[in-house]
């Protein structure tokens, strides 16, 4: 069916409870003191392009355990020291950093724009990634899915959330950027760590996940049958007593647990015919966003598309409005996590 | 298979004949001179976008009929008069032009940018297209490579190639252009407008069509079910009896009789497992293209998607580098054309 | 899933509201009034066939625009003048007229037989069409559905319906022809003229859709993801803020509306699992349709091929039925359009 | 590939080695003889029609094993005693004779025609067969191909071959019909049936198969995996070290060597792209055929559909040729079988 | 969808009615009395195999209309006279008896196995069947879901089902087995038939029916369009006028009203995915199941492979447990049959 | 096409040149040595199942990097120390270990039989894997085919090849089994890693690879676009400079390069429609492997499942012949690795 998940007025007030496990702040806590106690140790190489406007840097910083993590900077040429505001933007399932030059808009749009790289993935589509994910897994099946799903410490996801974490303080240390004016972003998969990172750090300026994964995952492995949710099912179509487990170390990396604890001002997107990252996962995590100042972009007719490059051109508008009225901008509830 | 087509070996020395009517030159003089009996009539809009480096345009011109046909023009911020080299840019099938700040990285790299659309598509991908196509047509299948087929008078692509003529002739009015340095490019079909333009423009700067279409129709039929060339088997499947008269009219508009009469130095792209243009009909114009400054990327293991965006910095290096030798370079041979 | 709509009993209750314009009959009875403007100048020429009972005609008419329309007449041999009942008949989605000797049943059971050609259709399918369609159209997406969609004036099936009324003109021109007992039929969308031409001329004496297309857009596009309703969809996922604009176009030319202002007396079909006009579409025309003598016959396990031959026969007798009465029954109520 | 099989001048002399039994001729005059040990016992019921040239006979006769054969027998209305040339057809694999009302073409030609059920048949698109198959099988899989495979007494093509001769029989018992000019024809499955009657049945007219199946199997089996041809691929798939026991059986069904004994005047179709019957298996039985009064039409960009109806209007104007012919034609070479 | 058929606590309660023919009981009597009027007639021949701890045979006895059908007897060896618990086991859909030594887990676990062939099948997959099937057929599509499905005496499953009784009988034959302990089990096809058995042999150990088939095929067919249950359907789309009658043919043979007269204990399973035996068909005749001492392994993440081999190792030791019990337990309730 | 590949005579003599690294042995000497620095440390934990004749242990051996490989040893009850031959088995891409009881024929035959579970995998199909891989990876796809690919030493199939070599020296610890009488087998990547520690292992005694997978990939990544090969092909489509990086590091795991080494007696089997693992990559691996005692089976009419349980019981019966000639046996010739 062409519209297969709730009707939209059902998805607009569609706000389930998702499973959230009571430790789940004490081992986000915990997970970013262990990722602290490694040195950021932020490197930026300068590239040779042929841009006449941007400059590009090669950066190289640390992550989860310490790996060594890579993005690209793109910096509208001759910046002052302080003056821009930034984005970090976190890539889509399987694909890489690419190259730095694919991403000019933000810089264009007069942005700091820090574009990390997926560790481990890069060689699904596009141009590639290059950054490696030293850690192994338990028995899993292809994709990153289920790579160390038999608990929350050794999961994929928890190095993955942690290095998004680290691409923001990394961002903040450049001369250039204005540390208070830091924006996340990314869609699909860039989404969900957009998510997650949102609901681990503090005054983030605005944040703006893109058809959002990682989302609900209970609801979303009952309703679709695409990857990668349904890696999760193939998974437990194999280890059929792992269900609860499965799903309780999933809980830790819930985009709708997150949205729960995020404060910055917030820019979704959802497709109404999103057969991989299906709208009532989206709604979950959006209809729990803690911060009122909140908007949903809805693209009736598209699949994970989404608005594509014009929702691009959205998030520059909407983010500029944001900068426009910073001045009078109430400040970011305090969050507080013991 | 993977490999479906002849092996590289094969690929690099096929040069195979391809139907050619005799009256093939006449046939294009008099579409140009018809075409040009309207006035080009550019006008450029300037956009309010939010881009800092890059200027961008609304431009329209008459196209074939005296259709109006739109196209985006991106300069590079302050750009002195007659400074630019420029490029003309022609989209792919179904894509339409989309938003003027999708196309940064030519303008960045400091080139005039001109980015046409193709006249009544737009609708099949990405984020739309403008101009429509006021031609009718005969009896024609889904999809625009029956339109008009009865006849090479009536053809879809009569109209879309002289388009593409009459946007070479657009850029070359904008006082920032250096219409001496002008080159063409595209990708798929705007490989295959590339291609014709380059047969039909005296003094391209440089010519470089990526895995490009519309070439060697019948080998393509006949190696290949994928659309848009299986637009012309299903239509064939239905008019049994036109199949000579339809090559016939497809013969006007071959991709390799145009290699045979570009003489600007070109660029070729190809990808060995591409099954939409596949390898054999992008050497079938390659090994025919009359200037032996000629090159070809070859993307061993991709399909349809070729070098994706490392080939467009592959053709800003290669670009760059034949205007640092612009100074030695021997002028293009003149083609006369009775 | 097998039963994908609404469940039979549902169904035969489903009466929804269907976006109708203030303008609608103004629109059409504009239309008209500029179809008929042109002479409709039918030419019928005989063909040489080995038929020893059927005489079969090449008709040419005018239809909207004045562009000439072509169809099949087929003639039991040896008519007396009027004494013939009538038959139009509309073609499928991508179909053309074919052969003349394709049609040979009404003819072999009595009846006068015209096929009529659609415009610029003819070769997806089948034995080929001959009519061309000389009007352009915007940005459209491969396929006949969303040429000219960008409003009512250039939408494609304006010009279509009005061509099916004048076919309707066009038969009973003939001397053979009963012009008071002409009846139209056709399948698919050959369902979707039948209904157009039922609301827009008096005094047919029935009207039998078959699996009609075009009927209840939004629920079509909202239900299934199958061409041709899915290249409105395709439409909208690429110009996505044209959502009102394309079902405003489309209420001008919604089955439903048109059976709203039919009075013949009906014989329609379904197939309840019909992925490519869904029940509940057909039904929302059935159930609204404005003459009491109205039956359906039900496919319960039949996808969009419904009653195939079967249903001709069905056809057949339901007219032949009808014609027997006649001289009984009561003359359809006269519809007053301002 | 579009192109899959031999190229066109490959094929046109491809002249392959099919296996032949020793004892093909002797089974099959043994499988005939035991066949006419029943009375053909042909019944016609007069069908109440709404047809007003056509009368339709609910015809049966007994087929091998005495086993009761349905068919439809179509009269031009009002023919003389022994007027009428004569069509026997047989029908395409999974469909059955459907209504007698279907196939007017013949009879509205001047010539009597009879549709044959195939047994067992009917039940896998079209309008539904009426024959039993009452003969069991051996392990076997879904489909037709494989029952009885075990040897060539219990395979299920040689009870529909037998009937085929026996529908040839009881056509020629009827009044009307010219027992003299008796042609045969059928699609695939329906021209392998007509390539095994031309083969076994003396003083045919005219034999017309059309992309005819059940030729070559080696052959097809190794180039396509489409069924049914695939049926027995996947009977080999399970039954692995039957290989050649199952094409031992086979070849005493192969069409080739049916066409190496047929000697009334022929007209062959094939497809170019037909993968449900190759083209190579077509040429296989048309390049042995026994009588150089023979033709084939050639549809290049067709798949299996070949030429539909307009192949149909190519039989009946190549038959009404040869009839036409025929006060001067040389009467068919005699074969004689031991 | 992930999850197609009805939530999990509604599978729970799901009791639906379904179609029983008045003359059920009086039919299967009818139609064992018919089967037993032939001699059991059992054979074994032992195998010649390099097992050491597994003695095989191959099994013939008399089914249905006395027809031969094969069955692997796998024993522990050295058994002694009377001393083995029993397991009968039918195929699934399209498999053969196959190997005898592919079947080692029952023997191996101390239990004496028949293994049936399926008469006609064994062609599909896996290492192949032996037994005929002698009986014909009425029109019928590929598969043996509609062989002689007009009407119940024909009907394919009488004679499975009725060889599967025999199956049962055939066991109780051997020295080795102690007849008051024979359980019966088969997964898919297999189920269905254990369902069939259970509701017509009393005095069975016990009954595992593994993700059965043969259930409530108006649902069934009303919700998926997999075969084989789709088989149905498509017989049904030719077979237009048919649909009670071949829903009555169906209800003698429905797994939920034989599943309403079983009576030994019962352990079933179920996939919550399984898009080939949907899990409402299957709760369908487990909630009708007629013995409360039933129990049901749900795969929730599963399709129609279910829990596999896991699922044998909890039948295996569900069974020992039943039989640790067996001391104690409760005989099975009488049911009286009129 | 059904045979897609080389005619079968050709296969039987394709003897490819496959690129061979300078330092292959010295590669693999050093991977030993380094994995032989950990202790192999066997353990062994005898399960509680419900079989009579088998004994079942959960033995877990230090593979590469000393990491713990799980397996499972079915041996016959009762056995006499020294007296069983044994065998090793690996397991198909995506699977893992499962049950200890679901692999039962060996041990029914009189081996010892140790199943070994493949690292990190065990999550795509069947009953599950039970053993991590603790290495990480650059960036890679999903699947495992291309983690570490970027050089041999970090490849995934190093670490697997390496266990696999264990599983032999594990096996050879058990009391029961004679170690001169070791041999070896696995289906698909089961037989690739067969054909590796063929290779590498000395004093095997047989060596039995089905299907094997991991030969010849470039011709594999050539010839076919199915997974797991094509994964390698989805990473080049990438990763497009790193062509002859990628191949590099696979020649050092090349199933051809360590059939040239390897000397133990061979069954292989091949399927000629197997488009999993072409008959020709089988083919080069079975006409380089260095002992004239070889032979294949080979199964025309199969794709990848090739002989499944018949091909099992081939192999019993290979083997036992093997063993019953073994007194008079020549000693597999000496190998010497520098």
């Amino acid at each position: 069916m062409a519209f297969f998940d709730l009707p939209l007025p059902e998805l607009e007030t569609y706000r389930p409870h998702v499973r959230e496990p009571e430790d789940f702040d004490e081992f986000w806590t915990r997970t970013l003191a262990e990722t602290r106690a490694f040195d950021l140790n932020v490197t930026a190489t300068k590239l040779n392009t042929s841009l006449k406007f941007v400059d590009s840097y090669d950066v190289v910083f640390s992550g989860f355990g310490g790996h060594r993590i890579k993005a690209w900077l793109n910096l509208p040429a001759g910046a002052e020291p302080g003056s821009l505001p930034a984005i970090v933007q976190y890539q889509g399932y399987g694909g890489g950093r690419g190259y730095a030059q694919e991403h000019l808009l933000w810089a264009n749009a007069g942005y700091a724009h820090l574009f990390m790289d997926t560790r481990g993935q890069g060689s699904g589509w596009g141009s590639g990634g290059h950054t490696a994910d030293p850690a192994g897994t338990g028995a899993s099946g292809p994709g990153f899915m289920t790579k160390g799903i038999g608990n929350a410490d050794d999961y994929y996801y928890r190095r993955v959330y942690a290095d998004g974490v680290r691409a923001v303080e990394a961002i903040r240390t450049f001369a250039q950027v204005d540390a208070t004016r830091v924006s996340i972003t990314g869609a699909s998969q860039g989404g969900g760590i957009t998510l997650a990172v949102a609901g681990l750090v503090d005054n983030l300026y605005a944040v703006m996940p893109d058809v959002p994964f990682l989302c609900n995952f209970e609801r979303a492995t009952s309703l679709i049958d695409n990857d990668p949710y349904h890696e999760i099912t193939r998974y437990l179509a194999v280890h059929r007593t792992h269900v609860d487990q499965v799903f309780n170390t999933l809980s830790y990396f819930d985009g709708v647990n997150f949205a729960r604890r995020a404060t910055a001002p917030a820019l979704f997107s959802v497709a109404l015919m999103d057969g991989i990252c299906p709208p009532s996962t989206v709604y979950s995590a959006y209809n729990h966003y803690a911060n009122d100042n909140r908007a949903i972009e809805i693209y009736p007719y598209n699949g994970h598309e989404g608005g594509e490059f014009g929702h691009k051109l959205t998030q520059v508008a909407w983010l500029n409005r944001q900068l426009a009225q910073s001045t009078t901008r109430t400040p970011n509830p305090t969050r507080t996590r013991t």
